[in-house]
């Protein structure tokens, strides 16, 4: 059976577009999350037309064989890990931006097309595409949706989701499901664009995307805030958001980051530095009005220092803690990134009870985070090879993550719950809503082949 | 049965909750809708607590009996209408406005808080609800949040849907479901609060909203700019857009709604005006700036002639005529108001043909619309008590909506499907997306107890 539907497979497909030997498959297994068990597929399959992506799915529905879409595997949540036996159905062979339009400002692409890719092309236009994950130079769009991707532009411009306005979507059983729509407002029916932004593969395989761009924002003005304490931070980031000012990035690095950073690369800061804020306005003229309101506010909640940009090159410079953040953990260890959001009155909290489960759990957690939207990222480290403390850093991150939701947060801001969090998904969801769930995917994929294993609890 | 159910009900329910007196229950059968069925309830019941609800959707799962969810009833669509039999739900004693947090921007609200005063309460902290349908001194925000209601703001703010962040939902077997979540991001699980925003009554009970608000905007200034042709008025709007200019509102008039509105009220439009474009900036001291290059770029699409307020006063002399239509369209006879969307380069288009529909079918098709959004509200007026012109007039909007539909659009930008375009939408989704549909409808609704009738082909 498994031989008749790879013989089913091939022929509707171009010869390179199947691989079976392991030493190829190995690669596509995993994303890039820690901790995630990911399966052995039967093959990785890699179409080049929405045609092709329909044959496939027929052929798994034909044989019962489970499929994982998968883009560029950045993902954090192990949702585009393999599982045992699967078709994993890899979308970067679709990589074509079919349409930008000025006039509508839209562009229409396939899923492969890599978030970098488009983000150029339309600003070869004049033409903005905000959604702006860390793996942006990886990632492809096909992910972003898939997973709702957030980055660092959300604060202001939202998230992935805000700017999908229509799909052609695969669906299990190989049909073509168009939803939504190019203009931007539209209430036809069922908003299951939405619905399907954000479902991690497991209710359809988006084969185009039509997505909404922006005009491009002017350079924006960045101001670094240095804090005694973590709870003047937040304070701060609180402060500058109730004061109406829109930040286009507001973000938090805690104390055990700022020490990483430091000890990554001299960056220069106070040795009584205990929390740093970065803020940026991009409003042209009025940036420097802005960061200087900014400025004084973190200076009313107690910043010890402030730096503040007064052009393009001095705001990368400021940036540029915040892009060591990552190179600067890993190099402390093992890291298990959690992602949990709570409303930013309460980020306070929730920075205290992280910083008593460091103690608790005996495991440091350094916690940047992207703290306009009240969305942190706690970051477990722990030693390589040390059995213990990977056994301590996963209750730690448990911890994290019941905080969060105890303090009126989610489990996830934007990185998604793969498997890496299905089992807390039902906390979150709840009995009602994780049936809701159920009964939503069994709509999509009656027989349960789309990513298996996947999201639900 | 049915005196059992009443009985049961009003067991359960405050003893001035339930009316069954035609002479009480007569004014809430149906919306603002024109042409759609309104069948007759067996009784209206108006809880006043989210337990009351659960205690009313209890007793139709018991009994089978219909319900209809109800606001102030100024929807356009008739999906507030009741069907024979049913259960009308009126939401409007559910007034609270619960919280309105600064910090966190948002307020938490009852559904039947009517927009105006949610905008007050929330201006009065300094705050922003943008969405702005026509009908906001009236309508509730349960029914902006079932019918996914637009307005003004759309084409730079955004509609309803945009600004719910969570839902608290009493489901047709009176069980409680809450969606979504305060903060501003969020991934766990599919977006089962965007799929119940906009789906007119047919999937829940919404009992509660936690809505995202903004900074108060500063005030806009507003040009007019008077056209000879239809043609180059959306020119200039096309081209306003695509400049990169973001209008805070964008609006058009046609030649018979600037003729229907000069019957009305002389607003002393030039005597060739065959077109009106109505254009607002919101940015501060930018505004100046930002109406005066949309007033460029209408000069160079041919305006006529440029009015650019100075200041709020002016801007809304200049809003006047916006202001007008509604009144000016119901002076000249019966109106039958579409609301079709497509992409903004494709409205000439749309305004040729719909020119065309009007001379086939003998009717009069005024055409205001959110051109930002290429929303456009053609209004089929005709002569009251003329059966044939009605006929006439019915048929002349199904070929606005096939039309619309034709050009890579929507049936409906705001307005919703209820019971006015039920037999549109199955054109628009395709059996594809009508079968999901129908079988999303009865994941929630399994009995088809809410809002039957409404929505689904």
């Amino acid at each position: 059976m498994v031989d008749a539907a790879l013989a089913e497979l091939a022929a509707g497909l171009p010869g390179d577009a199947v691989l079976t030997d392991p030493a190829s498959t190995d690669a596509y297994r995993h994303d890039q999350a820690g901790f995630c068990p990911a399966g052995t597929p039967l093959a990785v399959v890699r179409p080049s037309t929405t045609e092709q992506v329909r044959h496939v799915m027929r052929v798994a529905t034909a044989h019962r064989v489970p499929v994982v879409p998968q883009g560029a595997r950045t993902g954090l949540s192990g949702a585009a890990n393999a599982v045992d036996g699967c078709l994993v159905l890899s979308l970067t062979r679709m990589d074509r931006i079919l349409e930008i339009d000025p006039v509508d400002q839209v562009a229409v692409v396939e899923p492969g097309v890599v978030n970098a890719a488009l983000s150029r092309a339309v600003a070869a236009e004049g033409l903005h595409y905000p959604p702006d994950p860390s793996s942006w130079e990886l990632s492809t769009i096909g992910g972003n949706i898939a997973t709702n991707a957030g980055g660092l532009c959300c604060v202001k411009y939202g998230v992935t989701a805000d700017f999908v306005r229509g799909l052609e979507v695969v669906t299990a059983s190989g049909e073509l499901l168009r939803t939504g729509r190019r203009p931007a407002k539209g209430v036809a029916g069922y908003d299951l664009t939405r619905l399907l932004v954000g479902s991690e593969g497991t209710l359809g395989v988006v084969t185009r995307a039509t997505l909404a761009l922006r005009p491009v924002p002017e350079a924006a003005l960045t101001i670094a805030a240095v804090f005694g304490s973590a709870a003047d931070a937040l304070t701060a980031a609180a402060r500058i958001m109730a004061a109406g000012l829109r930040p286009s990035l507001l973000e938090f690095l805690d104390s055990p980051t700022v020490r990483a950073i430091q000890d990554y690369r001299d960056m220069g800061l106070p040795g009584g530095a205990r929390a740093l804020l970065l803020a940026q306005s991009d409003r042209g003229p009025r940036a420097g009005e802005d960061v200087a309101a900014m400025g004084r506010v973190c200076v009313e909640a107690g910043a010890l220092e402030i730096a503040e940009a007064s052009d393009a090159a001095e705001s990368a410079m400021l940036m540029e803690a915040r892009r060591l953040v990552n190179p600067a953990l890993e190099k402390l260890g093992v890291t298990l990134v959690d992602d949990v959001a709570v409303p930013r009155a309460r980020l306070p909290v929730l920075l205290e009870g992280i910083t008593g489960i460091s103690a608790e759990y005996g495991v440091r957690v350094c916690c940047p985070g992207h703290v306009g939207d009240g969305n942190m990222h706690p970051t477990v480290v722990f030693d390589r090879g040390d059995p213990a403390a990977a056994e301590r850093a996963g209750r730690a991150f448990g911890a994290i993550m019941r905080l969060g939701l105890s303090l009126g947060g989610t489990i996830t801001g934007e990185h998604g719950v793969g498997v890496l969090k299905r089992d807390w998904l039902a906390r979150e969801l709840g009995p009602l809503g994780t049936r809701l769930h159920r009964d939503i995917k069994a709509v999509f994929d009656p027989l349960g082949i789309l990513n298996p294993g996947k999201v639900l609890p």
